[in-house]
């Protein structure tokens, strides 16, 4: 398998995480999107919009973070990132899909810097970014905060689907100088997720197109020992 | 099951084409999302952002579109809205996503205003859709018209989740004044959907909350006789 890849990609970073949980080994291509490498992909990524991320698996492209996952789940079901019951995989997708679709699409740079063009004004990238995210961490911490199935993770005692869109949200999130001190569940179950080497592994800091000079700054619990094999 | 939907909503009009597809009965709520009925849902309905469709089964509420339209291809196979093989869940899954992610969030009112607000200017709302659907559609016309696996439909000769998105996105572009003659495929496919009886029934004009004042003027072939039962 490739993965088109860019280590500031929160999309690309779900289905790293992906591959990470499963143990699967993958060949990484780096896509650089801050450098408009992503209109000169090569032919057997050039699938969709010109975006990261893109899998290659038998030579088949497959586009969009979430049906890539969905498909190394079917062919791949161990360790499961769905729970078994059908609701149990409802809520994992429901809240995988609130953040995929409701809040990370405005929240990125393609968008936000037509915003300031529109507004005329740079200070508006922040209010923009808050605009929609906050609305929907809010949301989101509400739900987990008060239904049973939440535990150290969105749902239950092992990472999901939900987990793997949450941390890459709350990574942009970090980046783009959003307050998350309201969101106490969402930040605590993040930290846990972060302190397992195996979402280490995937992480921008450990990717070999990694550069410090355009990633935010490290977090204090990233410095902890990591947990697990 | 209870659906709480909008006429408008082009989220809710996914789920009700994937419950006629599959010819699922279910109680409807209007919940109009002109008036902010979302922020006073009722509580079996109260997850997530203030949003619909929220599909209610068995007292459990599911949000997100894509994840109800999952739920319901796990509990009710047939029709399947998914191809057998892997490479065609993947294909049908990316499609559909490319829509639900890339384009729809960024093509709504709740956006658009929020656009108009920054640009000062009523104008900026036509010219906000066309910048983030115009790609979209670019992309989805260049892979559809290309690639074998494209029928009648987005995938072979039967409806899939890739055409339930695709018919409420040009709904979508059609009443926001996209120019969709570059898009050929597309609008053949949605052309052919939007012929089929079954996805007369889900259509916006056939729901009871239907306000023809608030509607896009309905499109000539809408006035052919529908095809199938």
């Amino acid at each position: 398998m490739t993965l088109y890849d860019f280590f500031l990609s929160s999309c690309a970073y779900r289905v790293r995480l992906a591959l990470a949980l499963k143990g699967l080994s993958y060949r990484q291509v780096s896509i650089d999107l801050g450098k408009g490498a992503q209109f000169a992909r090569p032919a057997e990524a050039d699938i969709g919009q010109p975006q990261v991320p893109v899998l290659v698996i038998d030579g088949i492209a497959l586009q969009q973070s979430l049906a890539i996952i969905e498909c190394l789940e079917e062919r791949h079901p161990e360790p499961r990132l769905l729970p078994a019951d059908w609701q149990g995989r409802a809520r994992v997708r429901g809240i995988a899909l609130a953040i995929a679709c409701d809040m990370q699409p405005l929240a990125n740079l393609r968008v936000s810097r037509h915003a300031v063009m529109l507004a005329g004004d740079e200070g508006a990238a922040t209010a923009w970014y808050d605009r929609w995210l906050s609305p929907g961490f809010a949301a989101l911490e509400a739900q987990l905060s008060t239904e049973a199935e939440t535990g150290a993770f969105c749902h239950g005692e092992a990472p999901t689907l939900a987990d793997i869109c949450l941390v890459p949200m709350i990574f942009a999130a970090h980046r783009f100088n959003i307050d998350l001190d309201p969101y106490p569940t969402l930040t605590r179950i993040d930290a846990s997720c972060r302190r397992l080497s195996v979402f280490r592994q995937a992480a921008p800091a450990a990717q070999p197109d990694f550069d410090p000079a355009r990633a935010p700054a490290p977090r204090a619990d990233d410095l902890l020992e990591p947990i697990g094999p």
